[in-house]
């Protein structure tokens, strides 16, 4: 396993010197500090990080996300991760994250930077800069609803989009409808492709059609409701699955200013059971995901990459919540 | 919550004889405890299993494979379930089960009758009776290598096949192969429509062509080797991809017998890293799947299930293990 004096020796510095980059010394530029992480890095060093009787960490790196207020949508992911981790003994830190700070530091000088052994990461699209890094990372870490193919060290927690999409059409079916459209986000989105691929199956395996007049896709929810909307209503769909709730909730409000009453003259289902779901009018007809279970089970998923154990996928069922947004066909 | 005296009153019987029933009298007819057994499942009734303090017990259910022996190609998944379930205070038994005795009685009944709050499932075909119960059962269980899309109390365990195959057909494109044939076994098998589809989903993102003379499937592994390896080879396959390493094992001796040296004239990989793997002529290259991991999970899925956290999939990332069946292409 390689130390401090390979670094020092590849670096050609003191080994003091690499011990006290590591150790956020005052007399250590910050240049040479990132040289000597970066360093550490490549050649695969580990931090003992149970030295000195130091808490052991791990962080969850949020992204665009509230996590912090209890309706944001990252607070139960959370808090479940927490609830299991604190109790087995790590220290946890929530930790927000942007694009220009991923530009700056690679995912893997982060970690060990900041002496963490591991991450759950919630948020990232797929032009995020670390979405590139964990390609090849060597720090354990759990992705909510992303995927990275070749890295065993990474791993994906999500609910499983197929079942749910299939739940809504059939029930949909059963009200009698068959012109049921789509509204989500855009393509650079592992989840927008996960949840349209999703409702395209599902379409298909209930043996109904598909065109271009019945989806959009924007990351802009006033263009979904602006511009896709009114072609989706002007060619008779009766029904529209929105790829999450927000979404749906704006469909809604943008239907009735458009004169059609919900859901007599328009079906909506959103996906997620965020918390205004309930409280929308009407109540929200929803796919429901539960974040505090996928929290656990992302702290499993990340406890079994430190030990060895390398999950590729953990998916939960997701559930329909019939409230009231979904009606018969007329 | 469904009582004993429910079960009564639906049966007409007293309460004492649905007792005496439930804890398997000998003064109740079989068909009568029968009866009681299939009105409890019926209703829901849910045995207070912790009364005088007896152990709660769990059962790893066990069709048509080896487990009794080290090498026995289930042995290590039992024992990684029962690593796991018996330090958390669970009794555990495993249970060699058939077709047949599948047809007397129910899943669930069966559960009830035998005082199981879950089961790890190995070995069963989609033709098996109890894969058409587990579509409505109500005892939680984990499905090693099978999967009931409608049920959340059921979940499936396994290994990503899509992520192996791609590893393996990438390995074989980086030795120059392009003619990369497949053989595996029937459609009756949930696990062999996945691996040929991987397989085939392998081949698409590699961008070679999969035609009829590259394919065979059988349950008969004689079938495989005598009736569609020829045609592989008179087609000029280099390379083939076989559904476990039994399989592959044969292959290897038919191509021997033929005059085909391996890997020389052949590659041959196979799937699983069974124990006898390392120890075949030449020794096998394979796509590995740790089985004491995935028993471990499997009892991760049921401990969630019991604890109505309900994993629809939990998938290990598979590994090349690079022996000496597979070489350059000619």
């Amino acid at each position: 396993m390689p130390t401090i004096n390979d670094i020092a020796v590849r670096l050609g510095v003191a080994k003091s010197t690499v011990s006290k980059a590591m150790n956020n010394a005052d007399d250590i530029s910050e240049s040479l500090r990132k040289k000597v992480l970066e360093t550490a890095v490549e050649i695969g060093y580990e931090k003992n990080r149970n030295k000195k009787n130091s808490p052991r960490k791990l962080c969850i790196l949020v992204e665009n996300m509230d996590y912090k207020s209890p309706s944001g949508f990252g607070h139960d992911l959370v808090l479940g991760f927490e609830q299991m981790a604190v109790p087995a003994g790590w220290q946890t830190e929530a930790v927000a994250i942007t694009k220009e700070m991923q530009a700056e530091i690679s995912y893997d000088v982060f970690m060990l930077s900041s002496h963490y052994e591991g991450a759950f990461i919630l948020g990232l699209s797929l032009l995020d800069p670390w979405m590139e890094d964990l390609k090849t990372s060597k720090t354990p870490a759990v992705l909510y609803d992303n995927y990275i193919q070749d890295n065993p060290l990474v791993s994906y927690v999500g609910v499983n989009n197929t079942e749910g999409f299939k739940m809504a059409v059939s029930y949909l079916k059963e009200l009698g409808h068959t012109r049921i459209g789509y509204l989500g986000g855009d393509m650079n989105s592992f989840i927008s492709r996960e949840r349209y691929q999703a409702y395209l199956h599902a379409m298909a395996q209930h043996g109904l059609d598909t065109d271009e007049t019945l989806t959009g896709h924007s990351y802009f929810v006033s263009e979904c409701t602006q511009k896709f909307l009114p072609v989706l209503l002007a060619h008779q769909a009766t029904a529209i699955l929105c790829e999450h709730d927000h979404l749906a909730n704006s469909v809604m409000l943008h239907c009735v200013e458009c004169g059609y009453r919900v859901p007599e003259d328009i079906s909506i289902i959103g996906f997620d059971d965020a918390a205004i779901s309930a409280f929308t009018q009407p109540p929200l007809t929803t796919i429901r995901q539960n974040r505090n279970a996928l929290g656990r089970c992302g702290y499993y998923a990340l406890a079994s990459l430190l030990n060895q154990t390398f999950i590729s996928s953990l998916l939960l069922r997701a559930e329909l919540v019939v409230r009231e947004s979904a009606g018969k066909a007329k």
